[in-house]
């Protein structure tokens, strides 16, 4: 049954302990209580995940952990992409084995100067012929300096197996062109909670949000209210969640959204990033409870 | 009488001949057929009206011809900012004395670096203490490459003489955290059609777009149905426009405008741009007319 | 006779007293001081003189007073580049008029996605062929966000009336393209003191330095060195001054520059900057001296 | 014995087959080519050994087949940069083992928005700490969109275990800035042939240059020049390849290198690059043979 992809997805931060060692016992720990919050999947993996920073196994630990922590009903996406296509191609089926619903591959970028269109189709058709799994191209220019374009998209999306764009530009009007271009069961998924709702204005399927960790029940409010047609409750609470989303994102990245966690007092464990990443300085995580307790979710 | 900034200003086109003189009467020809359409008023010289290529004496000649030809119940917007803070408080009061109803100023970028927060406050507060109109602030980092921050624009909008600001970056996300923070009479106006609708969804109150110059009822028709609720019909209208936006506006810039205009055939003046802006490519022309017959407008 | 742009050129600051005004007698009393230094000539009113927040009457009345100060064997080079190109022709005459012996243009860079190099080329041309003065074409990527390349200046040098470029981009890869491609009296200048000896040593013929203002004995001492080929001498003025070069351009900008002649306490007139522009916070100018110092300079 | 980095050292492609298998026999006999002309040393595995490409074995394959065909009077680097800290380690130990001379660590760039200057000083200085080989920091903003500055390196070079960095941003004042204040052991490299001459001028110690491995002999007499004090036979081969350099690095990139190895008809083995890599064009390949005649190198 091909899946289809809507609602609101957070990308989980890998767990890791004082030594920099993966914790996959404290992802299902954090999946089990985020299973209760009505999330529609996860992204296990994504850069949020610190993808990069892990080694195969790792990531193959952590899907297969993420993997019996998931109930079957909620979507199981990974982050798979690598800079070589082949490399990229590889993941892919690891992931399958390990249980993933489908596999999101960020751009290329290294090579950023020949990342043109033609290297790009080329790179997500041959990807999307050979992976066994569904295949999301995902945009990331924060981290990738690399902004994927409406026309290079909407070639993708002639693909069968190419099903959905995750794209953090926050390029509203870039989804509209996408999405009146493309197929219908073709999703085009918010890259943030800053813009959730209004990406669901101009046909985002759903989101890929950082936030949905830390404010789970509310970013699910958020999509069940557009979904429903309450405008004005989406909108009270896109205004009411979008400095919390900056502030694990754009402000303090994943050392904020791990910070974020730990300040829920909910039980999630957060922990600290693998370097270069540092922990969010004390006085930044004052900063982040004001944040929070302002966004009223502690 | 406090002005409220709602509803949908095309930032109109400058007519030149083709020896490159100002036509300040085709400008009022221009405007009298735009009068019949709806939309809620104008902005005079901004960057679609080549603000930058003209002479103050060349301003002021368009200035009094369009206040002649705008009706009292539409706005009277005018773009007034320059390098300089003395500058451009003496443009804002030449604009005052040409019957403007409120003057934007663009975010002063020659000396990028140093246009830090504090820096861009007291320009602000400068112009809006000595200007006799009410003053807007204008984000444009595609021809300033500098991006205004929401705290900046959060601190300024205290200013009881700041009333809003047009903000061109497409970053629906500060709209919000913009709107949230600010005092409710303080407008954002997107700074193009083709993020209308969903800055529209997050708190904005209407839009300074290049396209509602060449389909200034379809822009209304979005912006009154959103007012009215009837989401459906704005997205739709959103989908359709968002190329059509993209052609007059990053693709072919003003000279894509002006050719837009001309082929309207509905007797608007068009007209070269000003040198080093180049007419449209004949290639481009045709190109130009696709798009235009794919949203519907010819 | 033609002229050739050779050696050292400060772009001088335009004096303001603390209302704002311009004050020409203090350009010509500071010019008297440099007069001294064995510069080669001087830049009037390019960005480090604030050209953007002069008025045409203002520019005219500091070209003249400059003219008088200048003496006949020094080059008088004015920047004379605006948005347009009619309006940059136009400002060239005056620039005639006012006595100086050439012309910079900085590129036009408000409608940046459309300055293609066509674009560039018309412009260029058209001023070189209306203007009664040589013209220079002045890349400035801080202040424009446009670099331009290397092969549109090499189709430029063709023009006999353009006869150099003033290039702050740094990028001495490109100098050296240019200089290989063009006929020898076209010259390349170095648009900052922080690369004055290896853009030298690539084929620039000179540099327009902010530094030379403040160090213009230095300066002429490393031209010197190069020329006489004692390159240990030159490179050990280059490394002494680059700190220093950065303190008055990308470190603290024109207000930098009018706070370390003060400094210098030889007579020199700095004065406040034209607001946007703050003028050197106190805590700053005290990091500057230690610059100044460490440069042996004060 | 402490190594000194001086001289020219290419960054030498990896070579694949037709399938995109690693060929270290191939690596081996392209190495035995290169002995023959004095270059002084190589780089395995830097940006244009497409390290980013491959997984760990296969870089332990390619080290291992270059350890046994570089002679021991020339330098072995290696690039080992990876995300995280650890994980760069791990890799420095395994490039040890494989008896390499020192290695280069790209700068993390995935979080740049966190990439500032104490996450960067942390990340190195756990390596210098922890890698049995010297360190060499690794610049190359145009992959990685992070630009490291000055003072950071500053600050690095106070660690007895870094003793140089690649500096592939161009930016020669940057370079005298370093200079001046590092310790006389730390060794600055340019990060491209297209600024070797200059680079060397302001007190860089050598380059490391895709240009080596095209126009060996000609980077050495560059080299060579410059050492004796014949500036202008430096300068001369300066300007003769810089667009050549452009070639083989922003114009073409990987592609355009491994193309220009195998036009050079002297037994090089090219080949294709690893996908989402493009192979060379025809119509450029054809461009490409003209930039070399015009440097006379074929």
């Amino acid at each position: 049954m091909p899946i289809k992809l809507e609602g609101i997805f957070p990308p989980v931060p890998t767990p890791f302990d004082s030594d920099g060692e993966i914790l996959p016992n404290k992802l299902q720990a954090n999946l089990a209580l985020w299973n209760r919050t009505g999330l529609h999947g996860y992204v296990v993996l994504g850069s949020n995940g610190e993808a990069v920073m892990l080694t195969e196994s790792e990531k193959i630990a952590l899907w297969q952990a993420a993997r019996a922590a998931i109930p079957r009903d909620k979507l199981f996406l990974v982050g798979a992409g690598l800079e070589s296509t082949r490399a990229s191609i590889a993941l892919a089926k690891r992931a399958a084995e390990s249980g993933a619903d489908a596999a999101m591959f960020v751009t290329p970028s290294y090579y950023k100067s020949t990342m043109k269109p033609a290297a790009l189709i080329q790179h997500y058709r041959a990807i999307a012929d050979a992976s066994p799994l569904p295949t999301i191209v995902y945009n990331m220019p924060a981290a990738t300096a690399l902004d994927i374009d409406a026309d290079t998209v909407i070639q993708l999306a002639e693909h069968p197996n190419i099903i959905g764009i995750k794209d953090s530009s926050g390029n509203v009007a870039k989804y509209a062109h996408i999405v009146r271009a493309v197929r219908p069961d073709f999703s085009v998924l918010a890259g943030s909670g800053g813009y959730a709702y209004p990406a669901l204005c101009v046909g985002a399927q759903g989101a890929v949000a950082a936030l949905a960790n830390v404010a789970p029940r509310e970013c699910v409010a958020l999509y069940d209210a557009f979904r429903a047609g309450r405008h004005n409750d989406a909108r009270a609470l896109q205004l009411r969640l979008v400095q919390l989303n900056a502030a694990v994102t754009t402000r303090w990245s994943v050392p904020g959204l791990k910070a974020a966690l730990e300040e829920l007092n909910q039980g999630f464990y957060g922990g600290p990033p693998r370097r270069p990443l540092l922990p969010l300085a004390e006085a930044d995580r004052a900063a982040l409870r004001q944040v929070m307790r302002d966004a009223g979710i502690i």
